[in-house]
Formats: structure tokens, sequence, C-alpha cells
């Protein structure tokens, strides 16, 4: 059994893209297991436990990943997490992989998957409604399936706006207002909020938003208006509407899940799609096991281990 | 991080049997987290996956755990398993235990614990259905509970009932037929059987019965007329109506849930009891999360770990 300490080291994110794309593609295909993901709620924090097994690719495993709101004032992230990948034949534990960064990189690719099949246009302008890792990963993967023309971030520490666009020195990358953000082609949302914060009357005709900061029951960052308004697809409808961008408009009523028009999955086989390029899409990211366990098979392939005494 | 290769190396079952009973009394009491364990199945087995929270011991984690019947012919155990122990206040990984012998552990001594409390008789005669690890760790938990007069062991290989007894040279033990093992005060089932192999004319009044090899839908060892005979506990309702000894006669209506006597934890909390000691008792034991987290609480404390890099 072997320990990966950092498996994304060596990663290429391009590889990522398509490792992940191809999962989707086996997920719309019905080709995978993964029960939806188990929540355990602490006093300050939860974690979540995600198995999934991916026959196309012989691996399967489970992703275990908290969230913490408070660490960072421990100096700890809020979110960390571990991956088992067990020999499918046998069922031994083959790896553990340090997934917190891998973890980004996944949920960044399952963006960029969405923009590209989603976004109508090819030169893109991004705006972000937060700015954490979870941001800059998006930035990244989508960058390398669209010529991204500008960055606009919007952040409640404009600091933080800052410092994202110091790490894209290549792209212009602008510090501006919450409404100024959403004035764009494809918006990138990735805070904790549990109240919208991104309006609908700031949203205009033939955008693209990948909803990525509701991965828990309670949390929302769109004004449902948004989602009557849109062609909503999602990663997964049973995690979507337990926990994703869609989970407080459905308990409210505001939202059916029947409205869903689709998952990425069924986007990426060519299934679903935008029907007119001034259609707003949304692609409510709640993260899958089988995208753990696809960037995890690329991972193992080049970083360095620790060999570990099993059994 | 560390990783704990040989956590049961220096462990004191009578601890072991302490602990899980605590656990089962918190159980008991509505103060655990423990979504039911989610089953991911491969073409040749299968693997579980067991998140669990215990307020009371300020420990949470998650157990991953294959069964794979073949792979005794490539010389792996059919059950191997990891544990993955998270900081409560935190969320991050504090450890990684190697726990396959641990499994066998706790499960023992849930056995112990329904014995305890469950015979009806302090000197008691055990009868084996099944003769692998999971039977030797029920005998030696359970004679730690009471005085075990006698063991009668039947195994579909003679020389395999004979090899358990070897290893209880203090104990009167003997390899006999299938209907003399039966005919004892307490009867252990481990075997991975899908249709019943212990015949109700068999069992007699004042018995208590540990039903542990059904683990997984389609499983069975008893026969469902003793089911209507007894009182039957389980560890957990929700997973032995979808994977204990009673799974098969409930999605075949030959009993229902409604007949469940109780659980392990509202028998130790003194709730729930056998009414007289004519009466037969049964134990369904599906494994609980918890009892995973108690024994990975006391395992940690003495054994030899590694050292790990994380995050």
């Amino acid at each position: 059994m072997k320990y990966f300490p950092t498996p994304d080291e060596k990663i290429r994110l391009s590889e990522v893209n398509r490792a992940v794309e191809a999962a989707f593609s086996e997920h719309g295909l019905g080709n995978v297991q993964m029960p939806p993901k188990v929540y355990v709620t602490f006093p300050h924090g939860d974690f979540r436990t995600m198995p999934a097994y991916l026959p196309a690719q012989h691996i399967a495993g489970v992703k275990v990943v908290n969230v913490h709101p408070a660490n960072p004032k421990r100096d700890l992230p809020t979110v960390m997490s571990l991956t088992i990948i067990l020999d499918v034949d046998t069922g031994r534990p083959e790896a553990i992989l340090n997934s917190t960064r891998l973890t980004d990189l996944r949920t960044g690719a399952g963006g960029a998957v969405a923009a590209k099949y989603l976004s109508p246009k090819k030169d893109v302008t991004l705006g972000l409604i937060g700015s954490g890792r979870q941001a800059a990963a998006q930035v990244e993967a989508i960058a390398l399936e669209l010529n991204v023309t500008g960055v606009r971030v919007w952040s409640r520490r404009e600091e933080h706006s800052e410092a994202i666009c110091k790490r894209f020195p290549g792209l212009d990358c602008k510090a501006v207002s919450i409404e100024k953000a959403c004035d764009c082609d494809i918006l990138v949302t990735t805070t904790p909020s549990r109240n919208p914060i991104v309006m609908n009357e700031w949203i205009h005709e033939g955008m693209h938003i990948n909803a990525i900061g509701a991965d828990a029951p309670g949390k929302e960052e769109l004004d449902p208006a948004i989602l009557r308004r849109a062609l909503v697809f999602v990663d997964d409808p049973a995690q979507a509407v337990h926990s994703g961008e869609i989970n407080v408009p459905v308990s409210r009523g505001l939202y059916s899940p029947g409205e869903i028009a689709g998952t990425l999955g069924e986007v990426v086989l060519g299934k679903k799609r935008r029907n007119s390029k001034d259609q707003i899409t949304v692609f409510d990211s709640t993260g899958l096991g089988i995208q753990d366990l696809a960037i995890a098979d690329i991972a193992m392939r080049d970083a360095e281990s620790i060999d570990l005494p099993f059994p």
C-alpha cells in the first residue's frame, strides 16, 4: 500500500480536464457506481464520505473530506481530504492519497468541462464571485478549454481579489464590485454563502454560470429567479437536490427537481445542450466521487509515494 | 497523521468488550451519528463505507472494508479494512488504521455484549456454525463475559473445525455435526451462507443465537421459523433490514421489521430484555461504525505507528 503526500505536484491540468470529462461521459452512460455522498455533522463542521467505482478505468475508492469554516483561524485549511483506492479485483487497499489539492483541481476540471460544452462563445470574460482556492482552480482549468480575455473578481475583502489576480499575470484580471463581476460571459461562484448574493438583474442573456459554492444543505449563492430563467444542469440530481445550488430553492418550493435540464454527463455525450446562444445556462456542481477517482488515477502515475505495510 | 499497521497487537480484549458495550449504550441513547453503511459492488466482491461519530469519546471517522470471497485462492484475506480517524474539531485526518483484525475483534465484542445480556445462564456451552476468524473472535470475546464449559464446532470442512479447536486448548472443544453444534446454550453463526443452514427443529428453548454471518443483501443462515419463535434484537434496524440476518425474510414477507424486539443498545441500557429464561433470543449483527471507532480509540493508545506528512 502506498501513501501519496503530494499527488498534485506533477499533474498536468489538461490531462485532468480530459479524465474528468471522460468520467462524466461514463456517468452519462450509467456505467458507474456512486451512491450519494454521506454527511456526518460536528458542532463546528462536517465531513463527507464519497465511495465510487469507475469500471472504465478499473478504479474504485472512497474520498473523505471535511468542511470546518473556522479552520483558517487555526492555520489549517477549511477543507482537507484523503482518498483511499481499492483494488477492484481483491478489495485490497492499494493507495491513500492526500487529496486536499486534488479536490480543488477536479472541481476546477468539472467547471471547465461545463464551460467548454455550455458556453456559446470561445473567447470569454470570466467573472469570479469568491477568490479562494476553488476560484483559482476554476480559472486555471477553464483557461485550458476557452480563450479567457479578461477576469473580473469580487470578494468580500478586496485584498483577496487582488491576491488572486496576482496569480494570473498573463490574464487581464481586476478587482471589481459584485455587480460588475457579474457582467461577464462565464460567472463562477465559489463562496460559502447561505443567502443569494448574485441577483437576477445582474445576469444577462447568453451567460454560463458555474455554481460551485453550494455543497451542503442550506447553502445558496444565486437568486432563485436566475434558476427559473436558466437551463440548469447538475452533476448528479440526487446530490444537487440534497446539497447543491438548487437545494434551498427546492426545499422552499421555488424550484422543482423536474425542472433540471439534465446532467453534465448527458451534455458531454451530446444528449443535452443549450438550445440557443441567448439562453442562460447554470452548472450546479456538488462534486462526484468518480471525479476524485479519475484524478487519483492520473496523480498516482507520476507522484512520489511512501510504502506502507499492509496487511 | 499516523499510520497504524498492526493496531491490534497490544489490545486487551476485556477493554474492547467494555468500549464496545459503552458504544452500544451511546447508540441506545441516540447520542451518535451513524448513517447506514453504503455498499459498492464489484464483479467479484464489494466494499462498504461506514462513517460515524461517537461524541462521548470525541472520535469520528470512516471504516472502509471489502468482501471478496475468492481472495483466499490468491492468499489474501476475504475481508480487509482501513479506518480513517478525523479530528472532530478541525476535520483533519489524524490517523489511518489497518483495521482488518480490529473488525473481527469488534464484531466478537458485539457478540460478547449480546451474550452477556441475553444469555439466561452464566455457565454456557457454545455452538459454532462456521470456524473462521470471526468464529474465533466470538469465542475469545464471549469467554471473557461468561463461563464457557464447552465448544462444539461445525464447519463444511472438518479440518477447519479441528483447527479452531486447537486455538482453544483450555476449552473442551470438539468438531461435530451441524445438528449437534446447535445443541448448545449460545449458538454463533459466522458463515457466508445464502440459504438457511440452521434448522428450526435443532433450536431449543432458552438458547441465545449470535447471527453474525449475514452482512449483505441475500445472505441468511437461520431458518426464518427461528426468527418467528425468537425475540430478535438488532444492532441497527436500518442495516439489519438491508443486509442483516432478517434481510431475506423481510424481503420475502416472512418477517416484518415491526417484529424486531429492540436494539442491543436498548438491551445494554436495560430498556429491553428477554422476558423469561425459556425464550429464544437472536442478536442480528451487521456491524456498526461506532464499534469501529470505539476499538480504534483503544488501539491507538498503545500501538506503534508511522508518521506520515499531512497536509
